[in-house]
């Protein structure tokens, strides 16, 4: 098929859907997984197959270790997480169907909001294949219609991956091509420019891919730009918390886009606080990039020559990745939200404080999709936040932001019905004539 | 100042409102009101002149007389609802700080989802100067900071009506940048280029000024493409609701987006409903493009001659925004479905039945912002849905669709509060150690 017939057949396959019962997609991800697990030994030997030519691209320096890592799907529970992953989304309530806004415009004229699905997704990822089922997943139980692409490393795997989506689906109503996969970045390309079939790009990947799509399409892009995030310890921190979560933020998984990356210290806590939770932070193996103030508060510290130095203007603005943390002394929590607002990717910030006043003004003045209290930016997770898994974590500052469940890819429409004998026109309206009533109406669902 | 200092005035005065109770907001249009109806006379001058300069360029072929009209402030009773909508929307609910998903992760671990504003706006529009104050007084409310350029027809208009906005603000806490408005195309041009100030942009305009912008912006863009709405008359079509949606979707204001561009009649009505229709349409003086099966149904009909011709293809993709309307005749709802999915703008679409299953269906299978039933797609409107005002209708499938009022210009984040003794950190959930509650808090305001 061809790029704009793959991208219509999306299309038709979208809005052929919306009149099949909800109950067909959770028919049509039982038959996936049952699909996926008679077709286990196939895919693994598909996945080993990736597996071989990534090691040799490794072994020419070509690809991280971290890389080949992720793209195994044999390794530990994998298999069975990414199978249960689709048993769970199936089981989320309907996110469709809800209505948000009803109202009585007139005798005999309602007004319903009604959640709905956005249509075509576009999503494309790296590496890790099982992204295909997850996604897959969300999009089928939200009701859109996805053209999804993979990393090329792990094309022979996909490839097997979505032939069982699509026999899965082949056993429902649902049409075949509701979920397609693509190859190449040619076609990526192509379908960057049908804004009339895609509705949504959902970009999962480096920040130079996100940057490349956002520059290259007029639909809409939904993804995240860096996960530059903060932990700011506050005048009222207390030691214990301070230490837990700017560990945990910074070590727990360092290549994570929730992983913290600045640590502002208050200047009131240098000496006391801020020591403790530098050798906490160098017995986890944490290199400091510090400003003058923390660096030499921390000058006696046991390794504190292997593991601290002055960090440059640039550091502040770098996402490290890595067991890196740059460090910066702030004289007040104003400067604090301001320094976040300007360095951070608006993705999670926290505060460590008993301060209520603080609190309530770093949760209200920080920009961000998540605003934390006493709790690492880790947290920051569709999983953990219980959206069962996610498509994404969302940077933007509209339609979804943070971890972005079923409820971010969905919508709504307006529902207008006239049950009056004649019908409803807005010529009756105006002056003289008959007024608006806008009176709520309560109702979860829309009776018809 | 140059684009990127007002961009980053825009953004600092954003930041800055965070923590400014919502009550300034609404002291800030109270004081805006109270200084326009004291420089009213200045105001209505400045106006004046701006119309000298228009009528000029009308009688030198150079403007439409439509457009003139439309600048005119002194007109009816323009100026008075212009300061009623300011007085409407400050008593409009405020959309922030509403807990939309709130949930214990863990004991004393609770995550909230809370309404903000998204930040910076900038607002393009033409004409009607009365739209820097509706949209300020939106931006106000909703607690967004707002860049807003006007046509230059109403540059003398517009510069007096900021400055009012300007001093009004200057009476509150709330910062004086917190709107501006600027002047020229080549600072809308650069002020594209600043995502990392600016975070929605709101074309209000024609076709092209918005697609020229989002080809030109990595910032998210929302507006209407098109306003291409559809009747059908069903099978079961009742023939006065009929005449009477068609007629007033028509012509009740036919250059408005709202307004219908073509009707579709199922082939049982072709000899009987449809004649009817017809000869209501031209006793409005509508002319008629009509497909072969519905114009030979008329061929007996006064003035037909005058009125109703053979459509070309290209006319059922056509906004007409005049007393023109395309007709075509379909065999099924599944065919008229499919039509208006394909030649829709995804603006507004209206079925006029009297059968359950074809509602239902059509309910759910349009694909539009706005699916109605025997009722004028002429209700698709901010006012007339309830919201007060609108900041314009989006015909885009992400954020918000149709008339967007207040709800529109706020997103929303994730706070997340441990208040356990040690804080709370993701490395004590796992295998073996915590799991997460996920247990559902009901609560409507965020208790800090």
């Amino acid at each position: 098929m061809s790029v704009v017939d793959i991208a219509r057949a999306a299309k038709a396959a979208f809005e052929k859907s919306q009149l099949i019962p909800s109950s067909e997609r959770i028919d049509a991800l039982s038959e996936i997984k049952r699909q996926l697990e008679s077709m286990k030994d196939a895919v693994l030997a598909a996945n080993a197959e990736d597996l071989r030519a990534a090691r040799e691209e490794v072994d020419a320096g070509r690809m991280s270790e971290s890389l080949l890592k992720r793209l195994d799907l044999g390794r530990g529970d994998k298999w069975d997480s990414m199978l249960q992953g689709i048993s769970d989304v199936a089981n989320l309530p309907d996110p469709n169907g809800k209505v948000t806004y009803a109202s009585e415009l007139d005798d005999e004229l309602e007004l319903y909001r009604v959640s709905c699905p956005i249509g075509v997704l576009l999503v494309i990822f790296e590496a890790r294949p099982e992204v295909v089922v997850n996604i897959a997943a969300l999009a089928i139980k939200s009701g859109n219609a996805a053209i999804l692409k993979g990393g090329k490393e792990s094309n022979a795997t996909t490839k097997l991956l979505s032939q069982a989506i699509s026999a899965g689906l082949a056993k429902t109503s649902l049409p075949e091509t509701y979920i397609q996969t693509i190859q190449t970045r040619a076609e990526v390309s192509s379908l960057l420019e049908l804004d009339q079939y895609i509705d949504l790009v959902i970009p999962r990947g480096s920040n130079s891919l996100v940057r490349n799509i956002q520059n290259n399409t007029r639909i809409p892009v939904m993804g995240h730009a860096d996960g530059l995030c903060h932990v700011y310890l506050d005048e009222t921190a207390d030691l214990q918390k301070a230490i837990r979560v700017v560990v945990d933020s910074k070590t727990d998984y360092p290549s994570a886009c929730n992983s913290t990356e600045t640590l502002i210290v208050h200047e009131s806590l240098v000496t006391n606080i801020w020591p403790e939770v530098a050798k906490a932070l160098i017995n986890s193996k944490v290199t400091l990039l510090c400003d003058s103030t923390t660096l030499s508060a921390i000058s006696g510290l046991p390794d504190v020559d292997s593991y601290a130095r002055l960090a440059q203007e640039s550091d502040y603005d770098t996402e490290h990745l890595d067991l890196v943390l740059s460090v910066v002394t702030v004289p007040s929590l104003q400067a604090a939200m301001q320094f976040i607002n300007t360095h951070s990717s608006h993705h999670t910030d926290s505060i460590v404080s008993e301060f209520e006043p603080s609190i309530s003004a770093f949760c209200k003045g920080i920009d961000s999709a998540g605003t934390f209290v006493n709790a690492s930016t880790r947290f920051a997770d569709g999983f953990r936040y219980g959206f069962g898994t996610e498509v994404g974590i969302s940077t933007g500052k509209i339609h979804a932001r943070g971890p972005v469940g079923l409820e971010g890819l969905v919508v709504y429409k307006y529902m207008l019905r006239s049950k009056a004998d004649a019908g409803h026109i807005v010529g009756d309206f105006g002056t003289g004539k008959k007024q608006y009533k806008h009176t709520s109406i309560n109702v979860e669902k829309v009776p018809f």
